[in-house]
């Protein structure tokens, strides 16, 4: 639905909704998609909200609900009677189902999951030991055991039997008796196959797994290199616990991705990721003002530089009026180094031992950059601002040097910093013009008192 | 495989080579899976590469070379034999074979389909007719299509008729004779139907699809929402065409994440996206210069600004050693709120119709941090710096201004240029940075020559 159909269907609820035409809601809402319902939902008031989710059946409360914002999922588990609350939570996948226990208040877990089946209970409280960003954080625990011994026929009674949703049964898992991983065996090559076929002929044994430790980025690597919609992810003892699906996936890159982007942006990213206008202006404020607090203070050593050049600077007034100029194309430059640098690593295209190639690369590029500006400078130096010669070749100097510095730095930094283990999206961030601000100060001001004599 | 693994397995597999240990390198190939075996291949020299291919069998070789590089698929294809090529062609899906023509000179483009059968060439010619990053251009052409009056078994019959690859088959479409999309049937409910049942009661009609001509940032935008693996494209008149499966989709986000960063970052996005030490000095340097020079230029507007109120520097010099940390904390404040806006748009969370929304939030945003910096700010004025109140007064309220606007102008702007169609992301560059910076300091100024009362 696109935004004006969601807003005549938004309007037409709610006037349902007014005139108590409770079948006709019920009966619109389920020729409805969840996704677009869910949508529709979060326009709604809390209350109106609570009183249409209880009008669903069983099954579609428990899809709508696992697509809802989490602030709407509290509200509606905290507002239904503990039965009601239990129900859904049957309904929902265990992962989904972990997923929002983990933002609840402790007592209200526990009133939850009392009301809840002992086999969901089981399956959430395992989800629940994982860390937070694992793969078996991510995993759901219902996928399609199938055994060696079975056929083709056995194998299809199997699936027949456990009648699982869509997304998890197109891959079905060959285990043995101690749960280990031998093989998998796709929906379609089953149904290929001849009904007496042993399932040991069709069983793909070349099979990529994760284990429940594994960083959910990689997870989503793994993903992307091997082209695949669901992963089967195993414990220490290579146990199968779960499958990871590509939708999970698709949630992780995009959390990702904020993440990356806030970080370059000099934004704490906060562990429960609300939509934008979701946000409170509070909460918008704790993510932005510590970086900018730390680059502020940074930025006076910047200052100190100037302030420790005012001998050069009150000579000749003139070299002030680069500063902002040579400032940003050093930032400027660093930044694109260090973006392409960070993402040629996200996307598994650069290691640390490629260290040289990389820096060799930038240095080279660096010095094409520095160059063409440094010329284009130059021109403009001596034709529109008719300052000295020298101002001008000082000025040009530094444009090259900065470039150079910048982008070598750049690379250097994202490089060292992802080696350390740590994030270096943090490093391509202001924290780096900061850096490279200072340094290209300080080149500035040593080659224009060398070259204009002047005395520090 | 791990990197560590990688090298092993390619030091094992060039000295097979050396020794010319044919049937053992074949061998040991069909055990690797295919993604490894093209990070491998993508190691190797030229001539290594293209004698490894020749070794493969027909259906790996076509699997392998579709994970390639542009360069290395390029290097292949011009080195084989017209029929040996002309057979790669046909093992390929038509989306991947239509994606490598389109790269190739016309003459190898015209010899090569001349050697492909001639329902590869139709399927090829027709994906090559649409626009670049629409629908039409990453879609597939192979597909199950079923009869409305077929019942469940003659379905399976079709499947099995038509035998193909396990990421296509999952989702089938039910078709009436004028090829207009009438629902889906997953295959999972095909086996868990009766074989009696007619197609029509297990048929799914609420289908999502979108128009060969859609953008592929709205097809991925889909995906997300409506958590699919699949999905229909369907022409003008509604035929349905083709479909587009996940791992497209991934593909899609990846392309469009790089390019939104690259934006950000100042950097000119190539059409060709290569890996980042695949793409050449001079190739790099054409993507990040424009971006370089035109910010160096507009700085200088910045610069002149400066000049414009020597008086005031001259009189005071403790002014100028502000400049930096006033026009960095502007643009940092500015860049902070226009990529999350920018994020908030690309996940559909925000719209143009939202304008006051956002921009009230970022003003109370704006002002929450823009007082804390400040008091942060005279408190350093007055305790380390000892300057007069009247400075310190002036730098503070600088902060705020300085943060407020950026924070306004920044939202704005995002938001006009998604408005008007253009790449939001594209602002959130640094040509904000450039004008924030101007404002910051047009404001320094003003405020400054008010408060210590110098004349202008």
């Amino acid at each position: 639905m696109d935004e004006l159909e969601e807003k005549k269907e938004l309007e037409l609820f709610r006037s349902l909704l007014r005139n108590k035409q409770y079948a006709a809601l019920r009966g619109r809402a389920q020729d409805m998609n969840e996704a677009d319902l869910a949508a529709m939902l979060e326009q709604m008031e809390d209350e109106d909200m609570l009183k249409m989710f209880r009008l669903f059946p069983k099954e579609l409360a428990a899809d709508v609900f696992s697509l809802l914002e989490p602030d709407s999922q509290q509200y509606i588990i905290t507002s239904l009677s503990e039965k009601e609350a239990g129900t859904i939570i049957d309904n929902l996948y265990a992962d989904d189902a972990a997923d929002l226990l983990e933002e609840m208040p402790a007592s209200v877990v526990k009133k939850l999951l009392a009301n809840a089946k002992p086999e969901t209970r089981n399956d959430i409280n395992h989800l629940l030991q994982y860390p937070d960003d694992s793969a078996g954080s991510v995993m759901t625990v219902e996928f399609v055991d199938l055994k060696l011994t079975m056929d083709v026929a056995q194998a299809l009674d199997r699936i027949r039997s456990i009648g699982m949703d869509s997304e998890t049964v197109n891959t079905c898992y060959v285990l043995n008796d101690k749960r280990l991983l031998l093989g998998t065996v796709s929906l379609r090559s089953l149904v290929l196959a001849k009904p007496e076929q042993p399932i040991e002929d069709i069983m793909e044994e070349d099979v990529i797994s994760v284990n429940t430790n594994t960083d959910q980025e990689k997870v989503a690597q793994q993903f992307k290199k091997y082209d695949l919609t669901s992963m089967p992810v195993v414990d220490r003892e290579n146990r199968m616990v779960g499958i990871i699906t590509v939708d999970d996936v698709m949630d992780i890159i995009e959390e990702e991705t904020t993440e990356d982007l806030e970080k370059m942006a000099g934004i704490v990213p906060s562990d429960t990721e609300k939509p934008y206008l979701k946000t409170g202006v509070f909460e918008t404020w704790k993510k932005r003002v510590p970086w900018l607090m730390l680059l502020m203070i940074s930025a006076t050593f910047t200052g100190r530089i100037i302030t420790s050049f005012e001998t050069a600077l009150s000579a000749h007034i003139v070299l002030s009026s680069y500063i902002p100029m040579l400032m940003d194309t050093g930032g400027n430059a660093g930044s694109q180094a260090s973006v392409e640098v960070v993402r040629a690593l996200s996307l598994d295209e650069v290691h640390f031992s490629d260290y040289w190639k990389v820096v060799f690369k930038e240095m080279r590029v660096a010095l094409l950059c520095g160059i063409t500006l440094a010329a284009a400078n130059f021109a403009k130096c001596m034709l529109l601002d008719g300052v000295s010669t020298a101002v001008a070749f000082a000025v040009c100097m530094t444009i090259i040097c900065a470039v150079f510095f910048s982008k070598c730095i750049a690379a250097t930094l994202v490089l060292v910093v992802s080696k350390l283990g740590l994030d270096p999206a943090v490093v391509a961030s202001p924290m780096l013009t900061t850096i490279i601000d200072a340094i290209s100060l300080l080149v500035y001001f040593s080659i224009s008192t060398a070259v204009l004599h002047i005395p520090v």
